[in-house]
């Protein structure tokens, strides 16, 4: 028997689009020779739908949806994830379903039981967890069926009570079918790999696994689906970050044959770099812009991100506004300019000062002689800000923001200012790891001028402004910023570690008194385990560390 | 015997204080010949503390607290909540809990079994749900303790599969104290009434019922907390939107003693009114600010918005910035210097023309002959933007954001432009609300000038300019916004309500297409059932309905 794997970008609500995409991969299955085809969880839908789910005329429209696909598996069956409304009087309205199409319908449905709810996950806000537990029979076959999470309960803390294969092991499954949303962060492929074959060791069944692939607004999904002999080898592993379809022979399954083994190289900065660069895609194709703006100031998070924009987006269609003031350096404005030639990108050089000094005079009559601080240092990234701004209206651009995590953590920025953007490429990425980006953006030749590697980092906001003049070394600031926000570590077990309490606590109580701020960031591409954003929620107004 | 019930406005994360109020209150009880105090749902770490719960060192300070605590209750007992770990090796790693204390010590635990995780609750995010059923019992008396929600599963279609009073039963138990954090909305405090009402009857119980006050970023809790008879009417409430504590007779509660009954107005306007003075002052207060500035049009949303920040903060505290341009008239500006003088607020008059002029000139190499668009609209509103934000910087004052819920739903504002703010008073406030606030405000003389309510809205951004060229008349659009946002009925149900169907579907794209815009918005006070914010999550990039 043959089975089909279609690893699909989906788009959120765009049901017809997604049905078209669906029901040609059926269509190309059916011509493979297929028997089966499997799509990936919520697919109908596009994943994570949120609040969307709360919606019944968007649920009605899964619904159509699914019943529409059904139609095109007559000759081959499929399964798909989609939300079905629960039935019963008790629970949430909605179950997380895989359906089971056979013979032109919908055959079976089999619920997903553990609903993760933690970091970027909501899912028991929306749905019921399943109690009742069965498999598919199918030629002859039986398939284990499950949904992502339900394979995740094999840690040695694990988070729920209950082990939706455990509970199927009495029915004999041949083989198990996973259908999943996990998202990428530069930990989670070699985590979801180790999942996957405990549990194919531990139930001694082969394993088919389908995930998502392309970016929903933050959320970057590689893909990696993959096939895995009971053994927890890897027969077959798809690409990531783009879209593939793949059959295999179960036969070939069953008898442990290697197929292509492991592909795909697991560098971590190259994946960081490959999920950004399909973050940024995504996010203009599914919302139809194919321009982008940004300001370029000579440093090394404008320079990454205009890279990274460029693979995205072609660098014809990413324009850099270079927009000096009276304190920036020769040398900013020069390795800008070097840095668009390298990459055949358009600039355009706008001075801010007219602003700025419109500015000044304007607030001259309530300031006084108070003296120049960081008002005057805000009023000129704000200038900008304004600037790209108009830029982006008029011409129908989007604005890149170019903040990296290490900022964004500690509040080194301006809030309506360098803060400004549709979407925010490195505030996921740390400062030391943005110059590894540089560092493997260069790898084989000198994209990034080298001047903005080796400088040290500034602002260029007053005189001879630089970033260790208010910051740690952010060799330290990085580590201390991991251990608080991707770790959970308390100020007690950073000191343990070796930093100076004042460090530490100084470090926090940043962290934690800029919360208003990143309140109101763009949204940011997450490629870490923590990344700010709907995966993390503070209360702004606290008093813990602060 | 006395019971005493504490209704306290907690500072999430500020342990110090917190323990210092509570233990202020037990002597308070102990003083008054109390027994018992009872303070609400994890009162100890404030509410709700968020991702705070998932840092171990948090859940020490909480339980360091509980024991600091617990040496305050030698002659007297308490009930309190606070954050435990779940020492399960199975399960989410915490429970939320009502410690009992006694003799000095934590003498019980009591677990919440029904944890709410929709609209603003992310309780199943941290906690295991409890699963074995106690009583609690206290000199002679037996005491169903349990915790906000697990009350709130005696609706006709109940959200959890179990029942947490109905497994104490049998335990016969005397009476009910439920702890609780129960946000308010303007239909909320008629609903809570119903479900304790429900109780009373269902368990044929008396009721003991503290609730939170006070305001945590963008959640406003009313406080409310009562004693109901086992025939579920309520002997006596506290206040609203103020701290409270009183003392009971249980011999009078189990006689079914009418203590004062319900002496809180229950006025919708009144109570979003008052709700939106404590939300500002709280904000302000556990911030460690004094003083606010505004952007002050003539229009009606800054007019209110003044008026509810002068309550809340003084109006000495409160500085209207008037900031007119050449498409201002001059009514506006007469009108938002007799709101000023009406209010006895300091205001300031500084034009924006120089700026709006600077970018023109800085701009026209790049615009050349394009004509006047949105762009210019926005830049208006963003050298505005900047103004206020230098401000504020300057003076240590915080920004009040002034837009309310229909320009946030269908995108009618500017991002960095007059969407700015530390917190926004009226985003969840509909425009014909902000009219009935109006005249509330005004209810026993003229402080909003009577211009300001009746002229046509406009944004003055273009000459002659009215809200209503670009949206629809807002008494329409309100409803239809309320029926998507607050009812989540689809454009079909909305149609067969009688509006045109063109109107629903380009009202519903506006809402959808703009909530990358709401992402950075400021924090909004919550009045309703649905406010934009961490109670609504729907993707940025999607095509449903836009």
């Amino acid at each position: 028997m043959k089975i089909a794997l279609a690893q699909l970008n989906y788009h959120i609500g765009n049901f017809p689009d997604n049905i078209s995409k669906i029901t040609r991969s059926i269509k190309k299955a059916e011509e493979a020779g297929a028997e089966l085809v499997v799509f990936a969880e919520l697919a109908v839908s596009g994943y994570p739908p949120r609040d969307f789910l709360e919606f019944g005329d968007f649920i009605n429209k899964c619904n159509d949806a699914i019943e529409e696909i059904a139609v095109h598996c007559n000759r081959i069956s499929a399964i798909i994830g989609t939300p079905v409304f629960n039935n019963n009087k008790k629970g949430k309205p909605l179950y997380n379903a895989a359906a089971f199409l056979s013979d032109g319908k919908v055959k079976e449905y089999i619920y997903k039981t553990l609903l993760p709810n933690y970091d970027i996950f909501d899912e028991y806000r929306y749905f019921e967890p399943n109690r009742e537990f069965k498999t598919i029979d199918f030629k002859g076959h039986r398939i284990a069926l499950n949904i992502c999470e339900d394979l995740w309960n094999v840690q040695d803390n694990p988070l729920y009570t209950i082990n939706p294969m455990d509970e199927v092991m009495d029915q004999k499954p041949d083989f198990i079918i996973n259908i999943a949303a996990s998202p990428f962060n530069y930990h989670q492929i070699d985590i979801r790999t180790e999942i996957l074959e405990r549990n194919a060791r531990k139930y001694d069944l082969p394993l088919f696994y389908v995930n998502h692939v392309g970016a929903q607004t933050e959320l970057l999904f590689d893909g990696g689906s993959l096939v895995m002999d009971r053994h927890g080898n890897i027969l077959d592993e798809m690409h990531y970050f783009k879209e593939d379809f793949r059959v295999y022979n179960l036969e070939d399954i069953e008898k442990d044959k290697v197929i292509r083994g492991i592909t795909n190289t697991r560098s971590e900065i190259g994946m960081i770099h490959d999920a950004l660069v399909m973050g940024i895609r995504n996010y203009f194709s599914k919302l139809g812009f194919t321009r982008a703006i940004l300001g370029s100031s000579g440093g090394i998070d404008s320079a990454v991100t205009a890279a990274i924009a460029a693979a995205a987006l072609g660098p014809e269609n990413v324009s850099n506004i270079l927009m000096p003031s009276r304190f920036s350096t020769d040398h900013s404005v020069n390795d800008a300019v070097q840095l668009a030639k390298n990459l055949d990108m358009p600039y355009e050089t706008i001075t801010i000062e007219k602003g700025f000094t419109a500015f000044e005079e304007t607030l001259k009559p309530l300031f006084k002689d108070l003296p120049f601080d960081v008002t005057e240092e805000n009023i000129q990234a704000r200038t900008r800000g304004v600037i790209l701004m108009a830029l982006s209206n008029k011409f129908g651009n989007i604005l890149l923001n170019t903040s990296n995590k290490s900022e964004a953590a500690v509040g080194y920025g301006t809030l309506y200012g360098d803060m400004n953007g549709g979407l925010s490429v490195l505030g996921d990425v740390y400062k030391t790891q943005v110059f590894e980006l540089a560092r493997y953006i260069n790898r084989e030749k000198e994209i990034i001028p080298e001047n903005i590697i080796t400088k040290p980092p500034s602002a260029e906001l007053r005189p001879d402004q630089k970033d260790s003049d208010s910051l740690p070394a952010y060799h330290d600031l990085d580590e201390i910023l991991y251990q608080y926000i991707e770790l959970r570590k308390g100020p007690k077990e950073i000191i343990e570690m070796g930093f100076a309490e004042d460090l530490v606590s100084r470090t926090l109580k940043l962290v934690n008194a800029n919360e208003y701020k990143r309140y109101q960031t763009p949204p940011i591409l997450r490629v870490s385990s923590k990344a700010f954003g709907m995966g993390r929620r503070m209360p702004i107004v606290a008093k813990y560390l602060s």
